[in-house]
This record gives structure tokens, C-alpha cells and sequence, in this order.
């Protein structure tokens, strides 16, 4: 391809919002421009990358049996009902109405369309497992997109769904799918973290998290200095301080020894802070108890106390009933934070958030800054794990000034429920080895997740088994996004010319720059395109009338992996040379033509097929 | 591919609303799916299909040297005011509100962003022609989508968009797109008619529509029998039959012989019909008028009759202010028919439809059925052409059950403007060569268009030419529907028991069946599988265990170019042969493998290659 008849808008200047290398260097390129906020247009050269990991993701896919199909990118509003998640997605899901009134989204991911597709096709067990996926347009209505295509509004992303007849076929697939995204990211040039969410013990649920670190990475992980354990916040877990079957045992006979609950006046002072100040005492000596608001519950309340019969009923697929709001105490060792991610995943609800205070006052009887699980029976209490070793604690007496202090649990107070809810932070204990945990800021790439049987109950997906009797399938879910991994793949190889992209995954393969394209360079040129095209490589020959630094400049800026140099001085030397270099070298080799075309196709081809294997 | 590997859920029943073969055999098939009303997912077999469409398109384009980008779905609406088509398209644009307020389009079509684009990269002549195209996701908001992928909601469309600094430009780029169009409908297999809109003279504007001829087709087509003259009747034209200039002289001298205009009493006679039988005489001496409303008309109306100042005012970008509203008389020969499109190109407006029975009387001051252009001065009359050799005519005299004879064009009455608006039919005259017309119905797959200066102009797309004066670019563009090709290729290429694909649009090239899928057959099919493969072949082997009956009728229904069946008796012969047959063929044919595989090879590769040239 000659420079001449593509459209490639090099530029010096940045806007002002593109504050990470990928963002400015795929505009300075052009590779992309904005259309508007959170909106971008990829221009030739960014899409020829763009279509490179497409591909990428495709083969790999292909490879392990999923099947390509192409659902619309508006989907049915009424599926999104059934599924429930009309209601339970937040504002992020564009909603449109058509002009007969009927309700569409604009697909931000897609497992309502393919349980949909798959319900009116599944009827026997042989048909399955069900292997699909699609490579097609997203939409998330973002409030702040920014840093380039790394967080627009609209995106590109594979979403594959696989729908099994029993956990094993389930966690074969899941693991073929880690395999596939490990290849994946490998033939980007990436390196990924991949972060577990859980054991993802065969048969259990699982869930993996494709990571690459970013200084502006919406995610915070912990890793283990000693071990591979690698966590999100939103779920890491950590060594307890106190293991709590120990714990409670001797909590039990502890609290023997422990003096009895007794309150005290404790006027004034509502910190921890000012309490441990007061009581010379520690932080980690309090119980520390937040009252939490939280909206669409899945988890059964029955019983719980609070509980109301909720106004909204699920038709009778087995799943618990929906309280679109419930409160809850959840009560923590003082020295930590609860982690609302981690709560919402115990409450199985859309989202959680602190109570107004007016809530606070009619749950505790008390201000804010009074609240104590001994007592309180208002609103189910939810221990952290943390608080079943608690023996002798202060917390509060649900009264104006006033805390318990001695409070010990199975003595004085249990809860409704126990689960680890902490916000793990670096220097806490790995859960595995207990080594030393870090933090470092990432953004994800890629998710796969087992959906169990969420959907397919939900949505009424069903097959007869072996036996003849009625059967729902468990289903996965498995997540890439195109263009972050594009801009990630730039994040990861740059320097302060511009890009330096890995051969799989570049747009042209050689940059072929004649000093002046006249004469015996021209020749030379067109010789080198000719044969390195024929050997399958991919050329941009940059025939512009400009100086030779421009030229030089814009191919750094633009990544190609090789550049060859043609001036007449080393062609008309005895032997007949050009200039070669790698876009990573610092310094240019001259070599024959042949010599240049020999190694340089060589080269590429062996890059191209190791990530392959 | 396995066919157990895959997901082809073919299907005897057909859904009520599958009316037409193309719907059918795609649903029977297995390559489509109903998400909802007018939105299809396309699975796994439909989607080779398409892809491949898709890749002939792609190649094509490429090929012109037009680029690919890609812009994203939901537009800007800021853009789409900018151009005027916010408010000039229909309630067929669907148009979404985010959260945040701001307004975008789900794109029907991209001239606004694809003017955007370039607008903000022109700066120079240099830069011109920028030749683009993209291949994505668009949306109409259909009333009443049908016909399956055939008239859809959602769909996939090649728009391809082009700038240039002069006619001469444009025009080369307009013929290298016609051209390309031709070459990608013969590579489908199609059999397409090329509809001209105009003579399409260099530097004149110009409109090419490809269609193809179908029962249930939108468009009707006049064609003519001794020439290759076709036109959709929106804008065909016929030879007159009076020549205007000369019948406009004659008229004037005729009009000397003619008797005076005399006003008549026509009590309770009000059709045509009625009035030729009160006086005697034919319609084709009657001048028949008819009140029109305009919405958005953009000809320049200053000084016409009727015409008020607009509320709205463009910029200045040399465009004439736009009338929100405008009303107009049509007058017509008595035995024609006004063609609405036609009349709404000459007023350029974006809709024309018959005024309200309030408006006729208050413009012509009688009750409907008394228009006529004589002494009609409250709104501009348009004449059609044929009016204009009218010398001796019953036309409505602007007064309750009154009618005027002998009136005489030039001496009686004149237009404001005269114009063809007449409605061509079959039987009408050839304008070209005149031959007898006939019709035909039509469904558009491709559109070519000359648009000039409107978005340019209108957006203002700026650039230096090379005297440093500023120019605008000249802009043409260019749309095929990919699901509407596909579609038209199985409405082209069927019989009775399914589809029969053209080789470079088949979703495979040989479709292999085992009688039973064990050993000596299983042996011979997966020889024949692997090396068809490593020919580049693209095989489905159907390794089900299904009665042979039910693998040859779905391997009709797929329409798969190639069949071969391996059964043990002829395996077991002394010279083992399999049974070979091309889907149009009644009769298979016994072969040995090497020589199926030989036959079957060269015939595919032969014919994926002949489309190429």
C-alpha cells in the first residue's frame, strides 16, 4: 500500500483529554478520531490493528468450538424483563423506544439474546453443550468516558455463552476458555494477570478476571508476594486474624472470663478514635456496626427481621423472591473497612449503599454513631468473620451517648448471618500462603464467569435428560474487550517516539521509506514491495514528497515492527545496500536487498506463527 | 466441520409469516433466527453465508481503492442538525436520548459522519479524493419490517462515501463503483438490473439503483423492449406525446383558431368520467389540477404566489431558506397520473401528499373538484409538461359547479413553473429510443449517487485549492444491503427442496455423507474430509445418526454446491467409489474418490476464481 492512497492524518499535537500514552499515540497516529464524547472513529490504520485481534480472538475461539453467531445489536426490551435485569441494571443500559412504543436496549452484553436463541432450540440433552459467541457491538452509557477507546461509550466486544447439562462439561469449556484468552493475550503481546475470584474448583462456581496493570486502571488487585494468588478487591480474601471456628470455640469459653456486658456513658464521642482515646483502648478492641441500605435482593430473607413481604413476585422458577430494598447491620473489627463490593455479592443484590440517617435513627433508636449488634433486631445483623473472635469488645448501645463495653459474641450477641465482607489491603495475609499481599491498579481486559443457572431458570430454558425428565442447563459466560485490549497493547509497547507494535497484531509489517522516490530508489522500492507482499507480508510504502525526517518520524510514531531505508548514495555503492532496523533497535544495519528481505521474512513470519502454537 | 460440532437446526415447518422463499428456506435451514419483530439473528450456517457476502463486498471496495473505517452506530444528533436530517427524516429515524441528555441516532446512514470526519482532516486539494467505506450495523424503524432479513429493522450495510475537488474526479469514482457493484453481483450469483435516474452525463449528478426482480419487490421498474432503457418509476420518464416546444408555438397560433374561453355549468358533475359524458369529449382534453402539500421544501419559492418568509434560516452556506410548509397546484393532462416522488425531487421536498379538503377550498375558493389554472393565483401552479400543448381544454373554473372550455395554454393560462411529474406507465414510449415501456417489480440491493455539495455545504467542508482559494469537496456515495443480497441470492438460486448456493457464497463447498458413520465409510470420509480440506475446500461432514433420507433432504434444504455419499457397498466394490452429485443436478454419479476429489476441486477453485477476474 502506498502512503499516497491511504489516509493516515499523522499529528503533532494532542488534545488536551488524552492523558494515557495508548489514547494519544492512536490519535497522534491516526489510528482513531473522536466523534463525540465516549465516540471514536477508527481511520485505516487503527482498524487494520483493530481487525488483527478480531481475528485473533476468532481463531482462538474457533479453535475451541465455539461458533460464531449475529444477534441483532438492539435487543427486545421484553427479554431483559424476564431476565430481570431491565430493572436491576442501572443507568448505564441505554433504553430506547421505537415508534410503536416497543422497548429496546442497546446490548451492553448479550445473555438475555442467546438464552433466548438457545430456549427455542434446546429440547434434548444430545444437543448440548451449546458452544456460541458473537464479535458485535456494544453500548455502555457511561457518565465520565475517557482516556481514548480504553473506556468509550460505545465498543466492540466477544461475548461468548455455553450452555451445558452438567457442572463437568461446564468446567471443561470454563477451563478451555482460559486456556483460549491465556493464547489470546500471548499473540497480542500482552502480559495479563489473571486474577481468580475463587477456587474455581471443578463443579463449583468460578469466575476469572483478565488483568493488565494500568496506572489509571479502574480496579484494585491484590497479589501475593510469595504465591501466584492474585485477587480483585472486590473479592480478595485474606488470612483471618482469627480463624473463626478457633475462635468461637474460645470465644465461648473465653467469655466465661470475660466481665459481664456493662454499659457506659460515653458522651461526646462518636469516633473510633476519640472512643479508643476515652477507653485507652485499640481499634481493633471495637465492633464497629454500619447500617446498609441495599436495592434488589436476591438472597432469601423469609424470616429474617425486617422482613416484608415483597410486592414483587417471580414466576415459580425455584428462585427466591426479590426485596427491591432491605436494610442491614453489618458489623466489622474497628481497625477495618467493609467492602460493598463483597457485601453485595453475600446479599446477591444490585447494589448496596450506607443508609440515609434518617434510616439509622429508626433502625437503632439511636443518632448515628450508636449502633451495635447487642440488641439490635430490627434489621438482620451480618457479622464480618472478623467479629466471631471478638471476646471482650466495645461497641455500641443503640442510645444517645452511651456504648457496651466487654460485649463478647455467643455471649452477648449473634448474628443473622457471618461472611467475610473486609476490604483486604496491602500487608494483609495471603489466603493461601499466608505471604505478604500488595496492591497495584489494573484494568480488565477479559472475564469468564460461570453463570450457573441464573438465566436459563429465570428466562425458563429447559431439555429432557437421559431420563426423560425436565432439566435446566447451567451456562457460562466469557468477555473480551476489543478495543481496550488494542489501547492496552499500545499501553504495554511504546516509548517517546510512539508505538512499537508486536508483529501479530500490527498494521503494516515493513515501512518502506525511499529518501526520494525517483530512479534507481524507486526501482529498488517497488522491488521490495513486490517481493515482500508476495511472501504474504504486509508493506506501507511511504511515497509522500516530504523530508526524510517526517518520514522517519511518522513510521516511529506509527509502530511499524520494520523500516527500510532506500537512498541513493548505499544503492549506488558496488554492492547495492539499504537501510534496515527493527522499530525496538536503536541503530539502523546496512544490508542487500535480498539480505533485508530474507531476514526480515523470516522474521515475520516466525512471529506470526509462535503465537500460534 | 462435524455436523455434530456445529448448530444447524433445521427445521420442516416454516412460520406463518415466511411468505416469501428466501424467509423460508433461511428460517427451514437453520440460518436465521426471529429475536423479535424485524431484528434476526444470524446462526452459525447463515452466518458463513454472510461473511462471505461481506468478504466479496470488502474485496471490492478495496480493490477501487476506497479504505475501510469505522465509525461507531449511535451518531450524534448534533450532527444530523447540523445537515437538517434531524428534522427531515421521518419518524423511520430512530432517535435515542442517553443519560445525560444528549441526543443520537441509531445510524440509518452516515453521510453526517463521514462529512464530520473528513471535515475535521481537510485541509488541503492535495488530500483529494478521499475514497472511505465502512461495513456496519444500521436501523430503520420500519412500520411493518417483513420478508424476513429482506426488509429488516436492523441490518448490515457497505457505505461507502467519497470527496473530491472536482466532477471530473467524482465522476471516475461514481463509474469505478459501478463497476465494482457489477462485479460484486456476479460473484453472487445475482442477475441484477442497473436502473439509471438520469443519463448520468460526466459532471452532471447521477443515481444508479441495482435491483433485482421480485414479486414482492417495492419498486416498480419501467423497462423498455427494444433498448436498454430502466428507470424506477419515481423517476422514469417517457417521450412526450407532444413535443413541448413545438406544440407551445402551435399552441399559441392555435389558440387563434381556438374559441374564446367560455365558463360552462357543470351541475353535480365532478369526476372526469361525469364530464366527458356531459360534453362529449375524452380525457385527454381535460387539464386535470390537483392541490398538493410540500413539507421542507428546499426550492427557492421568493416571490412565488403564496409565499411567506420562512421562520427557518439557514446559514449562510448559499443554500435557499427552507419552507417548513408549502402548497401547490398540479395541473395535468386528464387521462395521467401525478407521480409523487417525481414532484417531490422537482420541489425538493422531503414529503408531498394532497392537501386537506379545508386547504383546496381555501386556495381555490370552491369546493374540492373546481381547480384549474386558470386565474389560480393564491398558491404557484406547476404544470406538468403535457399541459403545455394543450390549446383547447375543459379545465375547473375556481367556482361551484363551473368549468371553463376551450381554454388555451399561453393565452389562457401559464404556470409558475413547468416540470415532468407524470406518472410513466407500461405501454408508454421509450424517452430514449422509443420503444414500448413494460414493468417490472423491484428490490433495491445497491445504490449509487451523486450528492454534490449538500453535506458539504451544508456542514461546511472547506479546503485550499491550488490557487489558495477555498473550495468545497464534491461528494458521492455509494450503499449495498448485505442481508437484502443475501436473501435475493436464495430467491435467485432454489428449487422446491431448498437452497441451491452459488460456490463463492455457499456456507460450505461439499456437503459428505456417511450412510453410517463406522468403519470402512468413516475411514473413506474423513480421507476424503482432510484432503478436500488441505485443498482449501470448505467441507461439512454429516456425522449424525440420522436415517441417509433425512441427511440428504437437509443437505438439499442448505443448498451445499457438492454431495458426496459413502455407503459400504460401493466402498466394498473391487474399485471403491462414492456417489457424486452438484446440488442442481438430478443424478448422482459413481466415482472413485480420487476422482471425486479431483472433479470436485477443480470445479470449486475454478469457480470461487472466476468471479475474481
Amino acid at each position: 500500500m502506498k502512503y499516497s492512497q491511504t489516509f493516515i492524518p499523522t499529528l503533532r499535537e494532542v488534545p488536551g483529554d488524552a492523558v494515557i500514552a495508548s489514547h494519544r499515540l492512536m490519535f497522534r497516529s491516526g489510528m482513531i478520531r473522536k466523534l463525540s464524547n465516549g465516540l471514536f472513529a477508527y481511520l485505516p490504520l487503527g482498524l487494520r490493528s483493530f481487525r488483527k485481534v478480531e481475528n485473533i480472538i476468532r481463531e482462538e475461539m474457533d479453535a475451541i468450538g465455539s461458533l460464531e453467531v449475529k444477534p441483532t445489536v438492539l435487543i427486545p426490551g421484553e427479554l431483559w424483563k424476564e431476565s430481570g435485569r431491565w430493572d436491576s441494571m442501572g443507568e448505564a443500559l441505554l433504553r430506547v423506544k421505537n415508534r410503536l412504543g416497543a422497548d429496546f436496549v442497546v446490548s451492553p452484553t448479550a445473555e438475555e439474546a442467546f438464552t433466548s436463541l438457545v430456549r427455542n432450540e434446546l429440547s434434548s440433552y444430545r444437543q448440548l453443550p451449546l458452544l456460541l459467541y458473537q464479535i458485535n457491538t456494544k453500548y455502555r452509557d457511561e457518565i465520565r468516558p475517557r482516556y481514548g477507546v480504553m473506556r468509550s461509550r460505545e465498543f466492540v466486544m466477544k461475548d461468548a455463552y455455553s450452555f451445558h447439562a452438567d457442572d463437568l462439561s461446564l468446567d471443561e469449556h470454563y477451563q478451555a476458555q482460559g486456556r483460549a484468552y491465556r493464547r489470546i493475550f500471548r499473540r497480542c503481546g500482552l502480559t495479563v494477570i489473571p486474577v481468580k475470584a475463587d477456587s474455581g474448583a471443578m463443579g463449583g462456581s468460578g469466575s476469572e478476571e483478565f488483568m493488565v496493570e494500568s496506572e489509571i486502571g479502574d480496579n484494585t488487585l491484590l497479589l501475593c508476594k510469595s504465591c501466584d494468588y492474585a485477587a480483585n478487591v472486590e473479592k480478595a480474601e485474606c488470612k483471618l486474624d482469627y480463624s473463626p471456628r478457633f475462635s468461637e470455640e474460645l470465644a465461648r469459653g473465653a467469655a466465661n472470663h470475660t466481665p459481664p456486658l456493662e454499659k457506659i456513658d460515653t458522651p461526646e464521642l462518636k469516633t473510633i478514635e476519640e472512643l479508643c482515646g476515652f477507653l485507652k483502648t485499640e481499634a481493633e478492641n471495637f465492633i464497629k456496626t454500619l447500617i446498609y441500605r441495599a436495592v434488589h435482593v436476591e438472597l432469601d430473607l423469609s424470616g429474617a427481621p425486617g422482613y416484608r413481604e415483597p410486592a414483587k413476585h417471580r414466576p415459580a422458577t425455584g428462585i427466591p423472591e426479590i426485596q427491591e430494598e432491605a436494610f442491614f447491620a453489618v458489623a466489622i473489627r474497628g481497625d477495618l473497612d467493609v467492602n460493598e463490593a463483597k457485601l453485595a455479592a453475600v446479599l446477591k443484590a444490585s447494589e448496596v449503599s450506607l443508609a440515609a440517617d434518617t434510616d439509622v435513627i429508626r433502625i437503632t433508636g439511636a443518632p448515628v454513631g450508636f449502633a451495635g449488634p447487642v440488641g439490635l433486631n430490627t434489621v438482620p445483623v451480618l457479622l464480618d468473620e472478623t467479629v466471631t473472635g471478638m471476646n471482650d469488645a466495645v461497641t455500641g448501645a443503640l442510645e444517645k451517648d452511651k456504648h457496651y463495653r466487654h460485649a463478647a459474641y455467643g455471649r452477648d450477641f449473634t448474628g443473622w448471618l457471618t461472611a467475610d465482607v473486609r476490604t483486604v489491603k496491602a500487608g494483609d495475609r495471603c489466603p493461601i500462603c499466608g505471604g505478604e499481599l500488595y496492591e497495584k491498579k489494573g484494568n480488565e481486559l477479559g472475564h469468564i464467569f460461570k453463570l450457573g443457572y441464573k438465566y436459563t431458570k429465570s428466562m425458563g430454558v429447559s431439555y429432557l435428560d437421559e431420563n426423560g425428565k425436565t432439566g435446566f442447563p447451567t451456562m457460562g459466560c466469557y468477555g473480551i474487550g476489543l478495543d481496550r485490549t488494542l489501547a492496552s497493547i499500545i499501553e504495554e509497547h511504546h516509548d517517546e517516539k510512539g508505538i512499537i507494535w508486536p508483529v501479530p497484531v500490527a498494521p503494516y509489517h515493513v515501512s518502506i521509506i525511499p529518501i526520494k522516490y525517483q530512479g534507481a530508489v524507486k526501482d529498488a522500492c517497488d522491488t521490495l514491495v513486490t517481493e515482500l507482499e508476495r511472501a504474504g507480508l504486509e508493506v506501507l510504502l511511504d511515497d509522500r514528497d516530504e523530508r526524510a525526517g517526517v518520514k522517519f518520524n511518522d513510521a516511529d510514531l506509527m509502530g511499524i515492527p520494520w523500516r527500510i531505508v532506500a537512498g541513493d548514495k548505499n544503492l549506488a555503492a558496488d554492492t547495492p545496500r539499504v537501510e534496515v532496523k527493527r522499530r525496538s533497535e536503536k541503530e539502523p544495519r546496512l544490508m542487500t536487498l535480498r539480505g533485508a528481505m530474507a531476514e526480515i521474512t523470516e522474521a515475520v513470519q516466525r512471529e506470526l506463527a509462535a503465537g500460534r502454537e
